[in-house]
């Protein structure tokens, strides 16, 4: 048997215009190791492993301008999966673990967000208990920046600068006509509103959010209607950011309010989004214009529109796995320590995967303003930082370009 | 009476990301005529104008930096109105001519659509009847590209190119899980399809849109779905671009296809958004797994993103018209005329304005594919050089900055 051992590479979860660095990260480093042989990806991560659909990203290490294509291109380069393992006594351990040995796998790396840190935790478990030297390091990524054990996720960074820009120009589109206006803007995060928090950010010259909502805050329709009533006597066309998990005091989402009794023809019980049900409201209420936008998922694909802290620390947390991996460490996750804020500098460091996995960090009460309708200063120095800098982007013909698997690689 | 006349600059209708690049073309160059004396700014056009809610504009013709940052600040600078003027016989001319008169203005710029296009039509024959030497120039703009006259508009090329660059996002991110979907997006333009069609010139390597349904075309539902299933002998993820003005044969929105008896807490018949209705009979009729994605209004605001060609000619168009009035032409609109495609290059020419106000120009037959799910060859050729070229954008603190009229100057 061969002396040198291969590492693997697989993502997971929903895709973020981050988490491909994060892979360049890890196949740089694993192909300047002379300890690795070969890195592989898994094709739609832990699933397609278990099928074998694996390819091999050696040739990658050493393309400076590949690995920069792929650090900007964004959603799961290697495809993704939502995939949670059962309980360790089922055989697909075994199954799993026959791959790990036929590709002769040593290192395993995993980026992904919470559910994807519980495969980390059971299979690096696993691993330790039946005596085998595969070490398992995960790799955070998400927008939603729910992940704990990290001061904020890898991901988090790109979608924050991409909702604030979308955020400032939807404002000021909605400031140009001379009437009444509200402009309900809905945004990603069911149960943490750091990126509705992040709007904030849009602030410029009046233009961005003037109310904003987070899923922590319960929302009173009453409170919003005073809110409304009292900036539009002095600001005509308002600009209201919330998030898509909203929900009111019984623990329904707003976007509920008006479902009731709405069947459409599916059968299904209508929900409308939380942004067009508050648009119908404030019509009725104040007889506003009125307009609800969802952002939709180009809050997690604007790789046109990429924060440099986001995603430089994004390829550390991938590289850093990598020397932890060397180091003998398992059953951890890469993650980011902020050494300083002014000027801003951060650090990779290992915490315990249990930290992680199966967690949801939510937005701390010192974040959101006491009436609950906006952030504090506090939440915009932390935030501040984290959308800074560019990524040029590469253009052909006029539009950006990615770089894209060749599926029979 | 002083020999030195002045200029007056209007926006009207709605926004765009390239209009206030054709405000700063007008800027510019009425500053550097020694005929014209000041160039003064209507608050949200002529309504905002019969208020005598003016500014004065010409500081800023010699200040090269913020005409730049004006050039690519998205939504219109000085605000816009939707207003149609009346037939002659109404006082409100001799408000309009009042106040251009008290102002001293001889030349007249107004740029919008074809409503705004009519303004200019009626004030121009308004002031050669009553003998008046007010020259009235009509300056195009329009993301839906829609005005008869002119090549193309000014401020399609930059939504043109925000649309391609999203769709084929999107179209990345949708392709990360293995698992059949069909990612339905909607895209603006009620009754002209050439932003839906842009979203052809996404296609790269696999991304991009497997079908498009423009307005022009009948929508058959059956035909949709012959198509989706056709396409899913071959593709997992299939992404669909139409446009929120597709109809049935009826003449109905596809969007009212789910509205029948439908009726909200409001009251009002239901209209669900095109894309969202049909990720509706998507998950219906084949299981697949559906998303409904509206683009909305940043099709038309995201300064972040725009095409040099565009930004460059509505400057001109801008410019432009400022040199035709002074000329003594009026009752005329700036228009874009292309002179080659390879190279791409293009010239303002000058056109009556009746030929442009008041119509809409729609994609012609050939552009679009015989089954009418597609555009053709000739389309791509058509609308790939408005997107060529980009545009540097000033960022500050992370986000794009803009120019922001102070209200009080």
């Amino acid at each position: 048997m061969n002396e040198m051992y291969n590492a693997i590479v697989g993502q997971s979860g929903g895709p973020t215009a981050a988490i491909n660095a994060s892979l360049a990260g890890v196949i740089k480093k694993t192909c300047e190791s002379e300890k690795i042989g070969k890195i592989f990806g898994m094709l739609n991560g832990i699933s397609g492993m278990m099928e074998e659909r694996i390819v091999d990203l050696s040739s990658l290490g050493s393309d400076e301008d590949k690995l920069s294509l792929l650090s900007k291109t964004p959603a799961s380069f290697l495809g993704s999966c939502r995939f949670k393992l059962p309980e360790e006594d089922s055989p697909i351990y075994d199954r799993i673990f026959d791959v790990l040995e036929k590709y002769q796998i040593r290192y395993f790396f995993y980026i992904g967000g919470n559910d994807s840190m519980d495969t980390v935790l059971k299979l690096s478990a696993f691993a330790l208990k039946k005596g085998k030297d595969i070490r398992f390091v995960g790799v955070p990524k998400t927008i939603d920046n729910d992940l704990p054990g990290t001061d904020h996720t890898p991901g988090f960074g790109s979608a924050a600068k991409y909702i604030a820009s979308t955020v400032r120009e939807i404002s000021a589109d909605s400031a140009v006509y001379n009437v009444n206006s509200v402009t309900v803007i809905e945004i990603m995060g069911r149960n943490a509103g750091w990126l509705t928090g992040a709007s904030a950010l849009a602030r410029y010259k009046g233009l961005g959010p003037d109310l904003i909502y987070l899923p922590e805050h319960t929302f009173h329709f009453s409170q919003f209607y005073d809110d409304i009533a009292k900036i539009s006597k002095n600001k005509k066309n308002i600009v209201v950011a919330i998030s898509e998990g909203a929900r009111t005091k019984d623990g329904k989402y707003v976007c509920e309010a008006v479902s009731n009794g709405i069947v459409d023809v599916f059968g299904h019980k209508y929900l409308g989004g939380t942004a067009r049900v508050l648009e119908g409201f404030v019509r009725k209420k104040f007889g506003f214009k009125a307009r609800g936008i969802e952002l939709n998922v180009s809050q997690r694909c604007a790789g046109h529109l990429l924060s440099k802290t986001d995603i430089s620390e994004s390829f550390q947390v991938g590289s850093s796995a990598v020397e932890l991996a060397l180091k003998g460490k398992t059953g951890i996750m890469t993650a980011i320590a902020r050494m300083s804020n002014a000027p801003y500098r951060s650090e990779c460091v290992a915490v315990d995967i249990a930290a992680a996995a199966n967690q949801e960090k939510t937005v701390p009460r010192h974040f959101i303003s006491e009436r609950g309708n906006d952030v504090t200063e506090d939440f915009i120095q932390y935030a501040a930082p984290l959308i800074a800098g560019e990524v040029p982007v590469e253009f052909e013909n006029g539009l950006p370009k990615m770089l894209v698997l060749e599926k029979e690689a």
